[in-house]
């Protein structure tokens, strides 16, 4: 199937401007078949007033319809076949076994909210019962539960083409709420954006959805995004990537004359923290766990363990020899796009110019195509000097981490104490470890959204209990995560019924619960 | 007992400032007793450094000390007797029925934060059990929490001197959830704020809480305000006040270099439409309902029916008429300072001097300080006229309402479609009414957090449903509440603990389930 390389404008295909996108393929640097053209303000704002249209009439659809509407773009995403499994890794240079588990994961996410909007216990359901004859006055019938959100903005992000772009994440938790979504797809793989946004409009259309439920608007300028971000339709804004990207998404919406939330996952270095005795026991293993951790995916991933901290001793110091000659022997990475490894290049070489800063390994291993190849690396300093200097503190994004030695305990809370905010912090302790640093992991609850032991950050399983977000940088809203089932409260607001009828009243909030949904009554389950 | 007029950061009086702030007595226009001193960059400063300090003990209390806290702080205002209510009375004009209801209503609040604290089951707990042996890869121990958010700033508001000020329901909650708090007294009542912040100081030395806890501040210029939303330990804001006053403080949190949650509860109307049968059948019952409801407390509720929509008939016209009868024989409500009177006057004026705006009843009665004196009044348009000028959508706030007639369910339609959000929407309908305009109801629902069918907007329950926010501009977050049990998450945000011995786990996730919360396990409960 050829691409068209046109927006999604609700049902019709658009093409009203000449900006053209290309994708590159980061394993060779040639350029991809299809031209994608950016939408123009006249595309984005039509996506948006059909988004609109198609909210004020999905929002009253049940559950069980928004679950159906969800197996079916799964099924739909699955129906492309190698075809969406070579686009993704033809413009990601991202393995095929990844691209298979990124789908798997996917159509999972989708799946899962499905049979989280069909059991429907999400809207948190609540009813006090009037009490007539109070005194001294009346108590009145209140009822509570939440509701979609309105039209949501999803930008595509550059390191999950699947799981985090036009069906990802974002995506699936803001169907499942009730909400339409108007995407940005991201310019690095548009193709694989334009076959998951067809198999998305051929499955809403096969769901009979309103026209707007799904647009996807290409864009290599931040005008699109921008557009996107300040039409008053938008309620809600989903993004991953960078802080400056993220930044100034964040700033557009909160300068709106009515501001919404923006949901951006941004920075992270997911700081490990290695403790002496889990050294002494374990030290080949941490070594080994730790480099696989830093080189997974070169290093793309949110959670990638880039900063190392340790006590100084003859252990850490055998230690960092070990991560290092890991590092070192390590195959180059192609990172998925050639701006994403310019800038791990950059980032790294700052670090590197830092006074008191040293590099203690890179590896030389290259690929094919230098242009995207990402050397794996090791650098430190000690905390005496890492305090001094505020920029030693910013994420390196790629597969790297920076070793930073403390003389004591006092010096490890002192380094915690001045963290920004993280997705993750590990603490690899065993036996008295926890004993003599038990204050470490309450410290780090201020700083971090999931506290891990004894296992390495990246892998981020959906589930439930799963926090993927944090305290600033990390995310801009920590009161919420990206992956697992509570994402859905993301695109969703509590409403009060008072003095309804029964008739009137959602089906979740009636006295007879028909839908069987969880429902605290005055004030006990 | 004399007022001394400081600042209390955390247990020390504190003066280091000239500005003073008298109150003023509302029903009379004379100068309270009591010099109140404007805090200081270096005293607000200093509050947050303690409430730092007080937060990383304080949020590892348990639920039982938090709530045993939160009861000592009721019963401390309790105590407290009639100095209390006289001095509330004093500095607000409130009549003494209301501020003892107030008063009953706070500590009713605190004793509920305090109940839900110990219970424990508000954190959402939630668990994901390991299944080491998962293909292709094992599964991790997840579990999830809310945990307490960090420092908070709480604005005392002008129009509810106790339940939403110095221990109103956003410091409960805040407290409940394991923050600390830092005060900003509102400068019309200062005195109040004072006794009250006396009596939780009291009540955190008894229950031995760490000093920056409760810390209160007192300012009249709005440098005070935007210091304490500034300072980098801040993390949250709670504020309820006017549009201008709310945003500035949004802009302000939105702009740091880590952008911080602000719950601000401002404007809303909240529009009540009449519809053709409950007219016919209960017209006196509704005009008298509704002149109660808008005069209430002067007018100064933020659930004030500002706004009411009626379709063009002679049923209507007799409706007004009586409205504006009940509206024209009410006395003037004595406003809680002069600059809230100065306000209302002003913004009856700008709406009346618009074209097609004809004022039809105010209420010619004064009161014995014609300064604070709300004279109530009805004024009216049509939607033809109230649809060309988007000014006639601001809320005047005082004891009014703003009457716009439609001419059919499509104008009434429209009309809802533009309006921006609201706390409350109110439809009277009797019979066939909501089959005749069923869908008022399904539009209103995007532009209020609590909908009421027959009964009036005035009067928020405090319960587990209650939601007490909307859609901008009623709330710059209307994904929360302020009132009811709901608030307590406004203060907090999950965290992720994987992989965690259970020793290391907090109590309320534990296998064991100590305190007897309510686990969600593998996504069941």
């Amino acid at each position: 199937m050829a691409l068209h390389g046109q927006n999604f404008v609700g049902y019709s295909l658009s093409t009203e401007g000449s900006q053209v996108i290309n994708a590159e393929n980061p394993v060779n640097g040639e350029t991809l078949e299809g031209n994608f053209i950016e939408a123009t303000e006249n595309e984005i704002n039509k996506s948006c007033e059909l988004a609109k249209k198609a909210f004020d009439i999905y929002r009253n659809k049940s559950g069980k319809e928004r679950a159906a509407f969800l197996r079916k773009i799964a099924e739909k995403v699955m129906d492309l076949g190698d075809e969406l499994v070579e686009r993704a890794m033809a413009e990601t240079g991202l393995p095929e076994a990844r691209i298979r588990g990124e789908r798997g994961r996917t159509c999972g996410q989708l799946n899962l909210f499905a049979d989280v909007a069909e059991e429907g216990s999400w809207v948190n359901a609540r009813i006090d019962r009037a009490i007539p004859d109070r005194e001294p006055l009346p108590k009145p019938d209140v009822r509570y539960m939440e509701r979609a959100l309105g039209p949501v903005a999803v930008f595509g992000a550059s390191n999950f083409p699947l799981a985090f772009s036009t069906a990802g994440g974002d995506t699936a938790s803001a169907l499942a709420a009730g909400c339409s979504v108007v995407l940005k797809a991201h310019p690095a793989h548009p193709g694989t954006a334009e076959l998951v946004a067809s198999a998305a409009i051929a499955a809403a259309k096969e769901c009979d959805m309103p026209e707007g439920i799904v647009s996807m608007v290409h864009g290599l300028s931040h005008e699109v995004g921008g557009t996107l971000v300040k039409h008053p339709e938008i309620k809600a804004v989903g993004f991953t990537g960078s802080i400056p990207g993220g930044r100034a998404i964040f700033d557009i919406a909160a300068s709106r004359p009515e501001p919404i939330p923006v949901y951006a996952e941004m920075g992270s270095s997911n700081p490990v923290f290695i403790l002496p005795e889990a050294l002494n026991t374990r030290m080949d293993d941490i070594a080994t766990g730790m480099s696989g951790s830093i080189c997974l995916g070169a290093g793309q991933f949110c959670t990638n363990p880039g900063m190392t901290i340790l006590l100084e001793s003859a252990e850490s110091e055998e230690f960092i020899s070990k991560l290092a000659d890991n590092l070192a022997a390590s195959p180059a990475g192609t990172m998925v796009h050639s701006s994403i490894k310019s800038g791990y290049d950059k980032e790294l070489s700052a670090k590197l110019e830092a006074a008191g800063v040293e590099l203690v390994a890179r590896s030389s291993a290259t690929t094919d195509n230098p242009a995207t190849a990402a050397q794996p690396a090791l650098f430190r300093t000690t905390f005496a000097n890492y305090k001094e200097n505020s920029e030693l503190n910013k994420e390196v994004f790629g597969p790297c981490t920076f070793v930073v030695t403390c003389k004591d305990k006092n010096e490890v809370e002192e380094l915690i104490e001045g963290l920004e905010g993280h997705l993750t912090s590990t603490v690899q302790g065993d036996g008295q470890d926890f004993e003599n640093y038990g204050n470490l992991l309450n410290l780090l609850e201020k700083k971090a959204g999931r506290l891990i032991i004894n296992q390495y950050p990246t892998g981020v399983e959906v589930c439930a209990s799963m926090l993927h977000g944090g305290p600033y940088p990390a995310s801009t809203d920590s009161r919420t995560t990206s992956v697992g089932t509570a994402a859905i409260h993301r695109y969703a607001r509590p409403v009060c019924y008072q003095n309804f009828p029964q008739s009137l009243l959602p089906d979740e909030l009636k006295d007879s619960n028909p839908l069987g949904v969880r429902q605290m009554i005055d004030g006990k389950y």
